[in-house]
């Protein structure tokens, strides 16, 4: 098959050091890949430095690495700012840079260009489907989405999504590769919005918004009644404020617009964020950071 | 305020000895209340007795209740099939007959002339909000639905509702209630259909009905998803199985009708009807009872 590699792929360009490119980068230098992390100039290369440096802890306290384990990785990663320069020798390109139409379209067109011909190009967007930028590709049988979660190293899905474009074996070897990088493959068989995780987590929140929302239920009942009925560690409203409240708060506006359905919702989560309770890395949300009253035991007792 | 003991609610009786009416009549018993099932004939009232002896293995297996305990509870449990009987000391009448309207409008306009004017009555109708049949109670001030869920020692919820007419001292009461008999009160400030763990649990497998139904996604993947992704034990498939799929269908169609998002899903459910994966009663579902997949250590690793 012209062009794509049937070899394993090592060498791996991530554009864009924010905190998910940062986290993809070092994920799969720490296992064993050759990788670049190409940012738009010197300052943004800094920062996605700084970012992995800060991975070390992380890394020690989730999942045991050692200084030399986490040092091997980060000799496997250079950066740089010339994306020629950037994507000369990759197999894969890994885009994570922000989620604006108009700055993926330009950056796929030039990273078409950039580019050799055997580079497989993955998105990391939550929000597009691939099929919004393969054109700009110039190589729509190698482009695919590959959507990882925040905190890579311990929620180590990675969501799997080409077009009817994609071919069938670039879709394999990025199985693979996420397989190497520790990853646990979602393999999706057709595009949809939200990918697996968002489809069902959604409509999920969504409900609980309704329910605290219209005032039939307190967040702490929701969550409870959760936790005992599935089994599951934590209810919507922890979710939400592991997720942010200003996040929410922007999805549901995307999502619900004027919906007098999610309205009341809005206006409550606004309301907690004037007062500064912003979720979890705010320390407070809908509940308080650290020791949650959610994870003490007498939680689901009364 | 008229008619309504303020003191606490020992004389219980649970109309209808089916799977819950038995369960909620036996745990009442079980933790010192003095109970009546009531149900229509002596056959039915024999059927009940048999549902609430064997309950003694779960009991002792799920909750370590020793044979003692478990007789103590049969001792405070008595039967009749005579409505008046059956009512007449009582403070509590749960109602736990089936989920058919007329039978239901019947049965409280029967209720209403046989029972004390002190008694409280509760439905626990899973269906129907209590609003329905509020006015068949001569009683709407005492009178609130007060809903559990199957496996009542282990899955202690009572979800309790009322409606714009019911005494809040009476709600209170019901609250009381649900702890003194070990419930966790999971308490609605508004009627809302399917209460809170049914209007939260519904969408999520609508979700995941639609993902499987349009094949973009695998149960077993979806599952996967949800349990790294949430923390939870099982996935919304898991859940169906438990559910069981002639239910999941039975509301999909009664709650989606036509609607082509959710016609792949029931096609693809009958077809597994059709072969008898019936769910995990069946030992067949979306997996493969005892020992199903996403139990093994494994389930989560690729």
């Amino acid at each position: 098959m012209k062009g794509v590699s049937m070899t394993n792929i090592n060498m791996v360009t991530v554009a864009g050091g924010g905190v998910l490119g940062s986290q993809i980068a070092y994920q799969s230098a720490f296992k064993g890949k050759k990788v670049t992390v190409y940012d738009i100039n010197d300052e943004a290369v800094a920062a996605a430095e700084e970012r992995v440096r800060n991975l070390r802890d992380l890394y020690k306290r989730d999942i045991n690495a050692t200084d030399e384990q986490f040092d091997a990785g980060l000799n496997n990663l250079s950066y740089s700012s010339d994306l020629a320069e950037a994507v000369k020798d990759a197999d894969l390109v890994i885009e994570a840079i922000p989620e604006k139409p108009s700055i993926k379209h330009d950056f796929y067109r030039s990273l078409a260009k950039a580019a050799p011909e055997k580079t497989i190009f993955a998105s990391n967007s939550s929000t597009y489907v691939p099929s919004t930028f393969a054109e700009d590709t110039g190589r729509p049988d190698k482009f695919l989405n590959m959507h990882f979660a925040n905190q890579i190293w311990r929620m180590n899905t990675a969501e799997i999504m080409g077009t009817k474009q994609t071919d069938p074996k670039v879709f394999d070897l990025i199985v693979d590769y996420a397989k190497e990088i520790g990853m646990v493959p979602i393999v999706l068989k057709k595009e949809q919005p939200g990918y697996v995780l968002n489809t069902l987590l959604i409509p999920l929140l969504n409900a609980a918004a309704y329910l605290w929302g219209h005032d039939i239920a307190d967040p702490q009942t929701v969550d409870k009644t959760w936790m005992i009925g599935t089994g599951a560690p934590m209810g919507p409203f922890a979710i939400f404020d592991v997720v942010g409240l200003r996040t929410a708060l922007n999805i549901t506006k995307e999502q619900q617009g004027d919906n007098p359905d999610y309205k009341p919702f809005m206006e409550k989560i606004q309301k907690m964020m004037d007062e500064g309770r912003n979720g979890k890395d705010s320390g407070q949300g809908f509940y308080t950071y650290p020791d949650p009253a959610f994870d003490r035991p007498d939680f689901l007792k009364a």
